[in-house]
C-alpha cells in the first residue's frame, strides 16, 4: 500500500525538508520515526522541499507499507516518537501509482513580516518596520500572476529543466502585526517565493517601479532581483490533489 | 518624573520578573538597557513580578528620571538596546506619586492548553491532550469568584501579610488548539493561577467533585490542591489602572 502522511513543522531548527547527512532535516526525523514505530526501513517522498528554517502547515509525503490497520493510531504514536517541532496530522491509504509530489496541483505559500516588535513572533516572522506603499506591492503583485519564466527569482544551482510556474494567486494582506504576502501556483522554484518578497519589498520602498520590476520578469536574471526575505516569515500552507483524491482505494 | 512603561514579553528564557544575582530577569535587562540609553543607573518597579518561564503581553513598571523630552524616541531605542523576547510599547509621564503595582486596580491573567501538537505553539501553551469536561471546570470556576482567602492556591515561601483576593471574572473558553482559563483579580499570590488551572483540571478529569474543590479552597491548605500547571501556558494580560490614569499630569 502507499500512504500519504499529513504534516506540520516550525522550520527554525531544520536543515530543510530533504535529507542531507549531518544535518537535521524533516525527511530524516520522519524516516527515523516511521522506521522504528513500523521496524522496517522506510523511506518518504514529500510533496515539497522546502529550504531551510522555511516553516510548513501543511506538507505531504508518501510511504509503501504493507496495510496498515490502524491508521489514527500510528498518527498517535508518531506524535510521540517525532520531536515537538514535528507533528503528523493524518494517514491516508492510497493506490500505488498515487505520488506526493507529482500529483499535486498547486502549493500555497504565505510571507508574514511584523513591523512592530513582539516577543511572541519570534522566528515565526521577519520584524521588518521599514515603511511601504503596499498598494505599490499589490500592483507588482498582480504581474505575477499568470504563466511566466521565473529565472530571475530561482537559485542558481537547481536542477529544474525549464523555469516556468503558472501563477493562480499573489497578494498583501494587513494582519494585526503587519502584513502577509500570499502565493498559490502548480511549482514553484528554488527560493522562489522569499526573492519575490525581497524583490516586491523594493517596489514597496519606492526604490524601483512597476515597470522595473516587470523589466527584471523578464530578464530571467537573478542578480537584478532583489535579496531574498530571510527564510523565518515564509511558511507552506497548503498543498492541493485533485477532487477526491485521499477518497480513492 | 515618574515615567511608567509599558512592555511584554516571552517569558521562556527569563529568570521571572524580578531581578536577582546571576540569572537572566526581565527588571535586569529593562534596567541594563534605560541605563545605558539615559546614562544614569535606572532602578524599576514593576506592577507584577511573574515567575520564571510566564509570559506577560501587558506589563508596566515605573522609573524616575528627569523630563524626557521625547519619550516615543525612547521607546524606538529601548528596542533596538532590548533582547528581541522583551518588547517596549508606550511611555507615560506621571505624578512622582504613581506607583506601577500599588495602583494598579485588577490584572487579568490567561492560562493556554493545547490539546492537538502543534510546532508553532512550541513553549507558549501546555500541550495536554488528557480529556476534560469543561462545563463541570466552569461549574468550579465560579466557585472562585468574590472575596476569599486563596492560601491553598499560593506558594508557601512568600512575604504577604494575607491570602484574600477579589475574583472579578475566572472561566474557561474554546479555541482552535484547545482552551484557555481567563482570571480577573484585584491581586494575586505567588504561583495562584498555576495552582488553579492545576486542580480545576482535576475536577475536569473527573478525579474531584464540585464539593471537592470547595472544601479544597476553604481547606487554605496547598497539600490538598492540585499540582501546578507549568509555567509555559501562562501569561499575564492586562494591567488595570483608574480611569483616565495615564492622562493626569
Amino acid at each position: 500500500m502507499r500512504y500519504f502522511i499529513e504534516i506540520s513543522y516550525l522550520g527554525t531548527h531544520f536543515s530543510g525538508f530533504q535529507i542531507q547527512p549531518n544535518a537535521r532535516t524533516v525527511q530524516g526525523e520522519l524516516e527515523k520515526a516511521l522506521s522504528l514505530i513500523l521496524r522496517d526501513a522506510i523511506a518518504i517522498q514529500g510533496s515539497s522541499r522546502t529550504d531551510a528554517g522555511v516553516h510548513a502547515k501543511q506538507q505531504f509525503a508518501h510511504f509503501d507499507f504493507e496495510p496498515i490497520e490502524q491508521p489514527n493510531d500510528l498518527v498517535y504514536k508518531l506524535n510521540r516518537f517525532l520531536p515537538s517541532d514535528l507533528a503528523a496530522h493524518a494517514l491516508h491509504a492510497l493506490p500505488d501509482t498515487a505520488h506526493a509530489r507529482f500529483d499535486a496541483t498547486h502549493r500555497k505559500y504565505e510571507y508574514h513580516i511584523s513591523t512592530i516588535k513582539s516577543p511572541f513572533l519570534i522566528g515565526k516572522t521577519w520584524f521588518n518596520s521599514r515603511p511601504v506603499d503596499l498598494n505599490k506591492m499589490n500592483d507588482a503583485a498582480k504581474l505575477l500572476i499568470g504563466y511566466h519564466d521565473f529565472e530571475a527569482f530561482s537559485k542558481v544551482k537547481t536542477e529544474v529543466n525549464n523555469f516556468f510556474c503558472t501563477i493562480y494567486e499573489a497578494h498583501f494582506s494587513i494582519n494585526e502585526t503587519g502584513f502577509v504576502f500570499h502565493i498559490k501556483a502548480n511549482r514553484f522554484l528554488r527560493g522562489m517565493v522569499r526573492a519575490l518578497v525581497g524583490t516586491l519589498l523594493e517596489v514597496g520602498y519606492e526604490r524601483i517601479q512597476l515597470s522595473d520590476f516587470l523589466e527584471i520578469i523578464n530578464s530571467r536574471n537573478r542578480q537584478r532581483a532583489g535579496s531574498a526575505a530571510p527564510a523565518e516569515g515564509l511558511y507552506l500552507t497548503e498543498v492541493g490533489y485533485p477532487t477526491d483524491y485521499f477518497k480513492r482505494k
